[in-house]
């Protein structure tokens, strides 16, 4: 199994930031975790508001926690919202069920980490997050 | 009263976790707890995604936490959310309200402890819990 | 780099549970806990105190946020208090800093996991989490 | 009053992992927060321990809380160790109170933010932040 290096972590953030800027999108904060959950990267741009790195961390947090993107949390979160609420509670807090945290996985579908963007629509959040892992040669996996 | 020993929760990995292979569900976390509240055996199979401990733990202690099912938990959370929500917080987080965590009972009705299982559609990790007290020769309150 | 199995972790708690019979140690609880600090298998014998399994998780945690036993992790806190007392706030509680909890290493000294004893003295609770990763064949760094 | 960038931010990151890395000290984790107390950017080398990035950011955010570097801190905690516990429960668990979290000053003497390392011993923790803010040529208030 790969690890998530360093370098791989910030060569995603500054893609996904570059992508940012040319869509002009609004100030974004972009988080980087290995597989532990760990925060391995992590940038905000100027004019970010005070607890996006937060979010960001708890995009790609509750993606790593349930082992899915965490687009799909958002949809179990409008279809069943109590068990969202709860797994939130259990974990102790950090899991913002809406798109923008991807998974990253190597060739054997292993689990490396996971990207959490936020600062605009979390479409467009999502589409950073994407663009950050194509830049940098590595399998997202958003679903 | 009876209790739950350490060799009965074993059984009851044992045989759930030989339920979930059979089956070909995902990989599975499950966790028994003895009529405290006190974790008393627990296993993750390979892959499970970060978090799935907190989840199993979660169905069972809302089981106890309750003296209901984790199915019952989840009825009452679409029926009135902020009441299941309320207690969340009351008990300090660790309650999961879908099905999967199942009660177990003596033959007086006594609460002996209680199963979580986690993994698979909350269905599935209901069936795999069953099958491992029933493999276990306890008897099995899922309501 | 090596991954720790169900398989591995359930084969250190019997061993070290075996150790704790032999030399008729206090009833004792193990827990086993990933690289991810994921808890990957926990059983607690009959008798044991109603919170053990968090002290045992604790013991392994601390080890595994800290990348040092919690032997070490003992001697911190005698030498610097309010260094561990903060870094256990930091990290949101589990951390338990006295003999017991060991860090599993790879033959590339790459942590696999950790491995949390509680029960008896500490002192015993170390051996017992040593006989465990000694008979499961794994390489124990209690320092 | 000036403002600490993302580039800033980045900048102290990058010359203090250099430093780490000429110095040959072990894998060291580098946080940086801006005037609010708000992540700004973030990097931990390889085989760094778990929670690395909390430790990182509380020496940060322990500086900010207080508007003394963490070695202040430190000090504190030695002749007044029921003070500094209480103001990290105060303040809600985020502040390590040991060398290596460094306030950023501008030139009139405003708080631009802080800078906490973590990997080696305290003092070489606070070696590194100095090395990258000196190297990004901000003004460094380790007292």
């Amino acid at each position: 199994m790969a690890h998530l290096t360093l370098a791989d972590a910030q060569a995603v953030i500054a893609a996904a930031l570059a992508h940012a800027r040319e869509k002009s999108l609004a100030p974004m904060a972009v988080a980087v975790l290995d597989a532990r959950g760990a925060l391995k990267a992590f940038a905000a741009e100027e004019g970010t508001a005070l607890r996006r790195a937060d979010i960001a961390i708890g995009k790609a947090y509750g993606a790593l926690a349930m082992g899915v993107g965490s687009r799909t949390l958002g949809k179990r979160a409008e279809e069943r919202p109590h068990f969202i609420a709860s797994v939130t509670q259990a974990i102790g807090g950090s899991m913002v069920p809406v798109a923008g945290g991807v998974l990253i996985r190597d060739d054997d579908k292993n689990i490396l980490g996971a990207v959490g963007a936020t600062g605009d629509t979390s479409d467009n959040d999502e589409a950073a997050a994407l663009a950050g892992l194509s830049a940098a040669g590595l399998t997202a996996d958003p679903s």
